[in-house]
């Protein structure tokens, strides 16, 4: 074993320093990131090992392969420049001032590791999920119980891979940036880490978004439509791409979605714990890792034991198994708030605060999105008097959907805070803020607890999913088809419910992730203070932003204005692709009348060629916008904020009698708070809207309302096709957008001062 | 002549005091209100001499005036129950705290002034444009101009009653609070007219926008997808009721809203006006009222000027009026500065950013919702696709149109702020900080200087619709029809643009009342401390808010979460009433079937009545969420943040070296904020997002892409009926709802505390 090796010789070469016996913690969280890689490797071994089916199931499943993975190739591509675009200007950026000169390689490193961690899981992830689709759809063969424990095995893959990339990046960085002797400068030094992973999920969620909905749309605008073929038929051009799609868009998208949650949220909280180094010392700031530890060796027990009965809701199973996922991250939560936060058992409440809320928002997704509540039905029912009032209920709805989750989210801050408070209660050295602010950073950790459990029910999705189609185009018997449209169902569930929870985590760490932008803001004041020979007054805080100050106002304004203009173009880019979808199959038809007749194969892969050419290049100037006007906003700011008498009233502490100019600063922080609010309200709107005309049309397809080819049916098929591109491109996108926004924010800090 | 006698018994009463000369702007003021409604007056005969057509034109008026003064007659007394109700709430609160209880008397009385004045411009509006609408109607069959001419002045008649009531109304209450005695504290004891207004307001335009949709998409899927009658056709039972809700919603709904927008933007300049008591003394306070009698003298003027030739779009002449008002409004200005603020001409620069403003947001808004353009032509040529794309993009559109109006609105800041800091330049007493938000306010007087005029051709717009409708059910000669359909093209765009400018000076009232609030706190704070025997300190200013604490994040999320909640409630409010609009036409059509015949009438008047009971019903629980949302965040942050420890970061001034509890104050400051925006987007997204569905349905049916009965006409009446609700109810509410929130919070701002 390398490992023990590795720690002596660090220790030797003074890596490792006095902090002594805490810094073990760092030791267990990173080794228990490898076993987490190991896991997925053993995962993914199992699900390789069960047979691949019939001939004609490998052609269709190679043929989504190659599209999947020539995608991927060529979004990385992509992504890759502008990651590296972007690390020349952030260096430069850094180099410019004296003050940030020092950090800039640090910055950079942490940056390019993050993005490279991100793309690195996003690939293996989906590496094995196209692999897993066709074992799905065999074993489907036979038994349902298998089909289930290889999807949910191959979406276990991702999930772990997920968390223990993101647990050992940070890590690792923490180390080799000396965190052992200054931990409480280094957090500081990983916010590069945050923004590279939320970079590259940016980018992999909205062209993955846009890719997966325009072939949906396409394919079905000209399929289902035009043409009269049902769903998934080998006729349809466009059908592979289509299955593609649900690979890229929800697979590898939800996967890059979670590792920046993970990486972002891991680093705010260990910006906060260094607030506390005067209580916890080392691991005040090590908890977030350990928790990460946590989740990883509770989510390998949870997949393990889920196994289902063949006549049993394959629901019921994925359920089993996430309670035990949930359990066991408490007992942990419980062993390390033992040991590492001396048994004050009120944070262990805080913990307990954030596991409820996840559980919390994931039951009142169900409840906007499942057929048997009232949401649902009173979609279906407006579907009666024609496609106009299907949409005026869905949005309708969509605007409801935030009113519950967002008490919810102010109860579980209010109360992890006061928890917080309490469980510090004994130590008078550090502010009853910052032990709040604590407070609701481990509830934050505590609904993170089960991330690689969810991520493995979410990518499950797409793999029954696919299993379906292959199944379907591979023309098998209908008992078959029986086995995987029950797993289909699951999977559609889950998706829904992972998204519930995504963003439940990204509201809960919002204010997690501000506070820590605020910290980070502190820091550097106090820092140029020091540089001058100032001594910044203990009773300044930077989070007394004046609200009343122009920039802040109009910071606001320009924050919750990005949210819409990034959803608008999300929306429109899908409805430009579609259209180059529509075109190449209208031609395909066209110049191959074979193909309508059944005697000659589509060339499916044109068609997957072009709607990923399109995605891409669709994905590129929302994905801008949101890197350029947070900058922009600050750095115009910091510049003519004087020009303009803007900045007088701040009690801004001051250099030389001079105050530090903190327009740009406070400017960013109200267009991260607003961007934040406006984009988890816009995108809880276009989840569960989207979720709830989608399964309202499928209630109706049940029966109800008079069934399928009713006019009803007709009208909320217009419904399901208004909420695609919201619940699968805009709606997801915008999680990513909230955390880039706090990331960015953090590494570009020094820049607005 | 009774004003020069009764100004001197006030003097010699000694309700004039040494402020001298100062003062004598106020009567000025007062004095050009009056002549205001003078002016009402002559324009409500000169519209009243006109012949009122033939029996059969009369009939079918007085149907839509009986309709309409019923709604009214019952819609007002209900928002009297509710007034009386909250104005006893209101005093018990007050009485309930020593430090509130002076005041009790004068806010209970001023809130109930300004729901009166409020109600009073609604009422006698209405009761001109009812009367105009036949007049027009009867004009037209002879010339468009003299109809074009008998629309406008009746619109006027709303547009002068609205400002010079609000100015009568401010002004009075200004003078017997005693505001020539001590001018500084008096504009702080007006905030209670604010409130009254928009109370009244949310529930006349709530109350009228249900109505109106509910009407509309009832009469509309009965009759014209149903039974398959044209729209406005008389065996419609629900016609009446039609264009009865042209009136109470779109007539009486934004007179309400421009009144409390006066009212509240007024009351809070003379806030911010105290502030700088040093430099101009009563005169800085006075310059907002003065401002509204220079809007009343522009807007007499503009309306005098317009009359068109026979063969002229309307819109030209309209337009002449408007560029008339606006340079009229500009000479006032320049004068108002040179005789009040001391010819400093940078401050005539802050006016004329609010022009522009108000300009601009006009044009924008044309940009959006014009045929000619290419939103509405993406939304047309989507509908080729069907309703599903049609709704896409048209959602696309509306989530695009924020943003070039946040940026002209945070230029327009942060522009007027400059030229405020250089008008002021030389007053080294006050902070550049007051200087700088000092001109904001005058940039928001800029804006409203027209706003009579924009008043008068907003309200255009449901004259002439109810006079095309009149013209069409009355059988009248093409010839006539074709006249009465040019104007209503016209009063479609006027009703348009008004909204732009609605939301524009909305959004900059904002960053106005917003300050507003803060300097209230503000008041409250030192006039504690000086009760306590302590000294403010000079540096603390409330407007630090503590961003990152928990209640003001909760407060941020609590705001946001309102305006969707809110506008779910209104959009499913209509679809409810709607409902009982289908319903009540069935059983017509079924109870007597003559009516479809054309032998019999339909009972227009039980549809009326039935329509009415279901929008009052519908509007309360929205109008009560909006009130009760912000009391009892600031109620219960301020009882339970010691309790939960959220209190102690606040460097709050202490009395007897206890801090003051500012945890409420804070949350409600979020709230106000982060509510205010997130209501101006939607509202943008849904007033433009409407305005831009219907005219690309009227665009196709002038032709394009297959024109009517073609597949796309039938995709673009999806996305008109979609955009219905948005467009007249919800948007409008919004805009509400966001001047309610800020003047329910000054009037609460001491119960926070």
């Amino acid at each position: 074993m390398a490992f023990p090796l590795m720690t002596v010789s660090m220790w030797q070469s003074g890596i490792i320093s006095s902090t002594g016996s805490d810094a073990s913690f760092l030791w267990i969280a990173l080794a228990v990131g490898i076993l987490g890689l190991l896991a997925a490797l053993f995962f993914a071994r199992s699900v390789l090992a069960f047979e691949s089916g019939t001939e004609d199931m490998q052609r269709i499943s190679n043929a989504i392969r190659q599209g999947a993975e020539a995608f991927m190739k060529r979004q990385y591509s992509t992504i890759a420049m502008i990651a590296v675009g972007l690390a020349i200007v952030l260096y430069i950026g850094y180099r410019l001032s004296p003050f940030t000169a020092p950090y800039a390689n640090k910055v950079v490193i942490s940056f390019l590791i993050g993005a490279l961690c991100s793309a690195l899981s996003g690939q293996t992830g989906m590496f094995v999920s196209i692999r897993a689709n066709i074992r799905t759809a065999a074993a489907a063969r036979t038994s349902l119980s298998s089909a289930l424990k290889i999807a949910l095995r191959g979406g276990a893959v991702t999930g772990l891979i997920v968390v223990a990339l993101s647990l050992l990046g940070v890590g690792a960085l923490f180390l080799a940036f000396g965190g052992l002797r200054h931990p409480q400068q280094t957090p500081f030094e990983l916010v590069g880490f945050g923004f590279g992973a939320s970079l590259v999920a940016l980018f992999a969620q909205l062209g993955g978004g846009i890719y997966t909905k325009a072939a949906d749309v396409g394919a079905d605008l000209v399929g289902k439509v035009e043409a009269g073929i049902p769903e998934d038929d080998p006729r349809n051009p466009a059908v592979i791409a289509d299955l593609v799609g649900d690979n890229v868009g929800d697979c590898a998208g939800r996967g890059a979605d979670i590792f920046e949650s993970t990486a972002a949220e891991n680093v705010g909280a260990m910006i906060l714990g260094a607030a506390l180094f005067p209580v916890f010392g080392l691991k005040g700031i090590l908890f977030p890792l350990v928790v990460q530890a946590i989740n990883i060796i509770a989510s390998i027990l949870g997949v393990s034991v889920v196994h289902s009965r063949e006549d049993e809701d394959p629901m019921h199973a994925l359920n089993r198994g996430y309670y035990v996922t949930s359990f066991a991250a408490l007992v942990g939560f419980a062993a390390a708030v033992y040991f590492m936060l001396g048994a004050r058992w009120w944070l262990l409440g805080c913990g307990v605060c954030g596991i409820i809320t996840s559980f919390l928002f994931v039951r009142i997704t169900e409840y906007y999105t499942e057929t048997r509540f009232r949401p649902v039905q009173s979609i279906a029912k407006a579907s009666l008097t024609g496609p106009a009032t299907n949409i005026i209920s869905g949005l309708a709805v969509g605007m409801e959907t935030p009113a519950v989750p967002v008490i919810v989210i102010s109860a579980a801050l209010l109360l992890s805070y006061y928890f917080g408070t309490l469980g510090l209660a004994d130590v008078s050295t550090i502010s009853d803020y910052s032990k709040g602010i604590y407070g609701t950073a481990i509830a934050t950790m505590g609904m993170l607890s089960s991330a690689a459990y969810i991520l493995a029910m979410d990518t499950f999705g797409p793999i029954t999913d696919n299993a379906g189609g292959i199944i379907e185009m591979s023309n098998q018997p209908d008992s078959v088809r029986a086995k995987t449209d029950k797993l289909d169902a699951a999977g559609n569930t889950t998706k829904a419910l992972t998204k519930g929870y995504a963003i439940g985590s990204a509201s809960l760490a919002a204010f997690l992730l501000f506070s820590a932008y605020l910290e980070a803001i502190h820091d550097i004041v106090s820092q140029r203070m020091a540089a001058a020979g100032e001594v910044l007054s203990h009773s300044w805080s930077f989070s007394n932003v004046n609200l009343a100050s122009v920039p802040v106002f109009v910071g606001a304004l320009l924050g919750a204005m990005l949210t819409y203009l990034f959803s608008s173009m999300a929306i429109k880019a899908v409805g430009r692709a579609a259209q180059t979808v529509i075109q190449d199959v209208h031609e395909q038809f066209r110049d191959n009348p074979g193909i309508m007749e059944g005697t000659s194969l589509p060339d499916y892969g044109r068609c997957v060629h072009i709607v990923t050419g399109a995605a891409l290049k669709e994905m590129i100037l929302p994905g801008i916008l949101a890197v350029a006007m947070p900058l922009s906003v600050g750095v115009v700011f910091r510049h003519f904020s004087s020009a303009f008498h803007l900045n007088e009233l701040a009690d801004a502490p001051r250099i030389h009698g001079v105050p530090i100019n903190l327009s740009g600063a406070e400017a960013v922080a109200a267009l991260l708070m607003v961007g934040t609010i406006s984009g988890i309200l816009l995108a809880m709107l276009m989840n569960n809207g989207g979720g709830a005309w989608d399964n309202a049309k499928k209630y109706i397809e049940t029966g109800a309302y008079g069934g399928k080819r009713s006019e009803a049916h007709k009208a909320a098929v217009v419904g399901d096709t208004v909420g695609d591109p919201f619940k699968d491109t805009a709606g997801p996108s915008l999680h990513v957008l909230i955390k880039l926004l706090a990331t960015v924010t953090l590494v570009l800090a020094p820049l607005f001062v």
